[in-house]
């Protein structure tokens, strides 16, 4: 089992779908990184920043779930970054509502010398030069994991760029790599990404499931088919947390193990989506995700015999 | 190895794509269905009908790939069904730019003796009472598949509904899916479109591939991520033969067997993409297919060890 290091937002996010709204919850990209990765119990640790307003019960209920939050620093007079977001009746789209940066406009990542030589880095969504100086702390990766956003590409791309060029897999969403390559094919703008610097480019299709490329080889994990989506929010950092818990956990960042970590991470996102914010996440039993993990399997596997 | 009747147009089409235009070239469900079917040598016959003006070069190579023409009617002073349309740039829609349906419009489907007992019923995208007439020629059918769009459920609802109520199984695009059901949920349009008839429920989503649904269950083939799609013209119709034409060559119709023919169908429908109208269809080797079908199994097949 190798450390892991997870960087990204813990956040309070108010959401509302067709099925209703939520007051300020739990939300942020490393939480639902973090709540997933600790699914493999990992020896994991959290670099974020939150304000003197975050519950400690919040923080608390993190630890409580494996998570080491020893990089988990709190600015007393500052407020917690805030998200707030509505959802369109597909749930396909959402406007934001509310983007409050707080404490994290000026959020100094200090990974503890504990973890500075974790195997694994799981950088979430966040402002290139902040993911940049993560990087800069680890003396022995082996695999250094990407997740960002077109608001990144349209306001600091030469950053973002720098970034890319230091990371072994990067987990984008299908827009999003259009945008970065201005390919509409998803295998041409893969091959583009991977000449940028990863070898292992990860495109997210909501969904529609999430390829793995590397090399020439494609890999394709789909979404769980659902009669009903409950919340999308979070279900793309589920994705990426249970990619990077898993690899963590067993250590082998071989192509082979990445599609069983895709799977994982595509079928912890599909509870996710099930309840708001993090709620699934908090209450999910071993035997539920035994059972899903199956369910992929029958949606996936087939016998054709090639002689 | 089953029988297998495949009715549908057989026609004449122009395309325009971003990459060219044809002039009129053959084109038409039946002849997707039947060069797909026919890769499997199975025993089937075409039933549609074409004008004076069908070269009978383009009946020569449906005979020679092994589809018996048998039901196939000339109308000596009429015209073949013309279809016309152009497509997007993203190449996910287009617009029909002509639709003569010409001898298609008192189309009177008649199924020769030797084929009215086969197993497996192939109703390609037609008028819906076109497809009742065949349904009630058929003596001994195990497996009717229903192939249909939009246009029927606007235009002759109670008809299509009477159809749909006799076949085993029905594909269908995911928009289609919806408009049918009012459901937005796939899972739960699937669910609805079984409790009118079907037990098996193919959802057909383009790009994203194609879901199987029966009973609880759901089977997921993706479709293969291309660099380039060429023209999408018949790649659904492709689909549909492919499926049925495996079916009909391994005469089992478990659900099971199901998967594997589904399979076969998108790998054979990624192939017409490639190149305009049928052309790709007629050149495809048996090495080619091996080698496609090895492709799917890598997209799609992962070694997680449920214990």
């Amino acid at each position: 089992m190798s450390k892991l290091v997870i960087v990204g937002t813990v956040a309070f996010d108010a959401i509302e779908t067709p099925f209703g709204k939520t007051e300020k919850i739990l939300g942020g990209a490393a939480t639902y990184i973090g709540l997933a990765a600790a699914k493999f119990n990992v020896d994991g640790v959290i670099v974020s920043v939150v304000g003197g307003d975050f519950p400690e019960e919040y923080i608390h209920m993190l630890a409580d779930k494996g998570m080491n939050i020893d990089g988990l620093e709190i600015v007393e007079d500052g407020k917690t970054f805030f998200w707030s977001g509505k959802y369109h009746n597909d749930m396909n789209s959402r406007d934001t509502l509310a983007t409050e940066l707080n404490v994290l406009a000026d959020f100094n990542p200090k990974v503890p010398t504990a973890y500075q030589d974790s195997e694994v880095v799981m950088l979430g969504n966040l402002h290139p030069l902040v993911q940049l100086s993560v990087i800069e702390q680890m003396s022995d990766s082996k695999l250094i994991v990407l997740d960002t956003m077109n608001f990144w590409m349209d306001n600091t791309l030469d950053e973002l760029m720098q970034v890319i060029a230091k990371v072994d897999v990067i987990t984008i969403n299908d827009e999003e790599a259009r945008q970065l390559t201005g390919e509409y094919s998803l295998v041409v703008a893969a091959q583009k990404i991977m000449a940028m610097g990863p070898r292992y480019v990860v495109i997210k299709k909501g969904e529609h499931g999430a390829l793995l490329f590397h090399d020439d080889d494609i890999f394709y994990a789909p979404a769980l088919p659902l009669e009903e989506v409950f919340d999308p929010t979070g279900a793309g950092d589920t994705f990426a947390g249970g990619f990077c818990g898993y690899l963590a956990k067993t250590g082998d960042y071989s192509y082979e193990n990445m599609k069983n970590a895709i799977i994982y991470g595509a079928a912890l996102a599909s509870f996710t989506v099930e309840k708001f914010g993090t709620e699934r996440l908090f209450e999910l039993s071993k035997k539920e995700m035994h059972r899903r993990l199956q369910q992929f399997k029958n949606l996936t596997q087939f016998d054709i015999e090639l002689t």
